[in-house]
């Protein structure tokens, strides 16, 4: 097994980046801290004894040597950039637990056939630059690299040209890497393992998700002068469609979600009845029929709040993954390793999306999820035990060193 | 009568002065741009002959002597600053519009016994730095003078180092002037003038106001992994108090109005369910027991809906006057000039709040009003035209001119 104390700081030295402003983090993808984490997380795994390769959107490869030079290598991996309050253990645990994997080999003079391969992929998070697993995407071949170098963020800033500011894009072409298998340790960021007193979560499926930017145009105007029956209020508009969203997903109760986290109104002033309100709708299911009509219904109740109240409305997809259902050998993998070191477990269905989703669709792959605090992630108060983070990181050395052989 | 052309060339120099997107203005208080529409004010106003003096608010007071010394001086102005998008004539108007009555008085060597003073009140709009009308506030004993200092805007900077930092802090003490009368022209902002085909408006009341700063707090917390049932969801809360705040304004009408201009969701990120929105509700009316129970009725409501989602509430009022009742002599002073003028008119209640309507509580005071295309305002395609203007300025010099007696 691993060595806790060690994993645990590693993840407080890794927090000490970008530090929050309630206790967590504030590491988004492309800041200065994001290549400050970066550069750390290249030292450790060269400390370890891997070689660093850096891909055209900054993912980062970190390989240990395997004995047989035709074996694919078997991959672990997540993500080191965070929410704007984000927690010190979303997307950190998966790397890190990862390298804590590499170390213990190396303590114990472990060779494997197949390389392995841990790696920090680039913007999973997507609030800074939207979509969410944005570097796992373009790996897989959902997005090509010239969107994603385009997308901007709120200060217009793009992709690209931040990557390339941080000086973290590298020459390997994305995607070219063939894999064996992918292994993603993660936080569950839900209450469920924690409920049910299990230390580990046998992640067997993924929930799928639409983003909806919504863009919904009245008219600028005075609050005061100007009639109750002449205005074009834009965001009474954005307010009615909030509700409809929260309405929608609780007539799709079980196993389905909706909120609006992101709403910028314009022209935000006091006396101004907004001319213009940007908006994102997150729904999830992870059932591909209630997706699809969630999405329907709220499209088709977003343009009749529109027309009641004569405004203009567009809507655009800005993130969207299908359910997932993970490679049955490598959740194998990951049950017999839960059973073999006697940990309590269940099977789970990963409410959040992560870039296991994405490369599940190139590359055999299944995830481990260990318990959090009250469910809360997403929130800089995000906590996790030491037990926790050390059983779930058991559970990824003996999930690989399965398919990796020995 | 004035010179309509020499008005109009004054008003498109100054609309030159912090451009704004979309062919109006960005011209907000205390910004370089508010400073340098000062100077050029302050320059037209000595080219005119005039002293300045300038108080501890930042108000600028342009002085034409009169005839008898003892003579408490007649005031005529508005203000220069504007909203983020906002229009070429709100406040603007008024300013330059009685600064084309001195340059009229100029040209035919009038003489009065009253002095004249024509004021720029300092931050009349509200938008960067709550309440409107705050330094004819303070002149009027409202706020004091450290209150108002203390006041910051979105990026926490304070009213009185911005004040400072654009070298318009001036030393003279808010509210020591003692006035004989005070008139203010204005755009109207709404509708009415237009519709009824008008020339002018012979404004008798105001609205008084009600803005409600609420403070919406929830958990931070992933829009994926989080049920339903386990939400604390202060964006949800926002958008139930905003449909309640214009559900209440419905139920008061005639002569009440109620929105939501400016809402700051916190973290903002599209898979972030919001932990805090800030946002501001605007309620008027010029019935005093309407505006009261709009506001009651919403923090009644308001406190329902916080209850039911689990939310924290609290509501801060930052911003309120009561209906204003003008003088009787100078509205009659008004009605008078338009009458001898020829213009058409008709009685009209303001619907937006104006430095008029705090100064009405120190001396007697009324206002002017003219049509705006659309009734279209706080807006950067806010339009009047020329003859509106000059007919509004006549007014402005005749009802000046009986009140400052020649
Ligand atoms: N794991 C995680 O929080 N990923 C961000 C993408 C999502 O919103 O699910
Ligand atoms: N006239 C004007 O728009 N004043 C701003 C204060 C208000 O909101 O009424």
């Amino acid at each position: 097994t691993i060595n806790g104390d060690r994993l645990w700081d590693s993840l407080m030295d890794m927090a000490k980046i970008g530090p929050g402003i309630a206790g967590g983090n504030n590491r988004q993808t492309l800041t200065d801290a994001d290549a400050e984490g970066r550069a750390l997380y290249q030292k450790w795994c060269e400390d370890a004894g891997c070689t660093m390769g850096v891909d055209e959107m900054g993912n980062m490869f970190a390989r240990r040597e395997g004995t047989d030079p035709d074996a694919l290598p078997v991959y672990m991996g997540s993500h080191l950039d965070t929410q704007p309050t984000g927690g010190k253990y979303d997307g950190v645990l998966g790397v890190l637990g990862g390298l804590e994997v590499l170390r213990t080999l190396n303590d114990l003079n472990i060779q494997t056939k197949h390389p392995i391969v841990l790696t920090n992929w680039t913007n999973e998070e997507g609030t800074r630059f939207a979509p969410a697993m944005m570097a796992s995407g373009v790996f897989a071949g959902k997005h090509t690299l010239e969107w994603a170098y385009d997308r901007e963020d709120a200060d217009g800033k793009t992709f690209g040209a931040e990557l390339e500011r941080i000086g973290w894009k590298g020459d390997e072409k994305v995607g070219d890497r063939k894999m064996h298998a992918m292994f993603e340790l993660h936080i569950e960021q839900g209450p469920i393992l924690e409920a049910e007193g299990k230390d580990i979560g046998v992640v067997t499926h993924g929930q799928g998700l639409w983003w909806l930017e919504c863009t919904v145009t009245g008219k600028d105007a005075h609050t005061g002068s100007t009639p109750m029956n002449m205005r074009v209020n834009a965001g009474l508009g954005m307010a009615r469609m909030t509700e409809a969203a929260h309405q929608i997903a609780m007539a799709h109760q079980p196993h389905a979600v909706g909120a609006v986290g992101h709403c910028d109104v314009y022209p935000n002033s006091r006396n101004v009845i907004p001319g213009k309100v940007v908006f994102t709708v997150d729904f999830r299911s992870p059932d591909l029929e209630k997706l699809t009509s969630m999405r329907s219904q709220f499209e088709v109740k977003a343009k009749e709040i529109a027309d009641e109240l004569g405004l203009g409305l567009s809507i655009e997809p800005s993130g969207h993954f299908d359910p997932v259902t993970f490679d049955e050998g490598c959740v194998s993998a990951v049950r017999n390793a839960v059973e073999r070191l006697g940990l309590s477990h269940m099977n789970i269905v990963s409410g959040a999306g992560h870039d296991a989703c994405w490369i599940n669709d190139v590359a055999p792959t299944a995830m481990i999820m260990c318990p959090c605090v009250d469910g809360l992630s997403h929130n800089e108060a995000e906590d996790i035990s030491k037990d926790w983070a050390k059983a779930g990181t058991d559970v990824l050395l003996h999930a690989v060193l399965e398919t990796a052989e020995v």
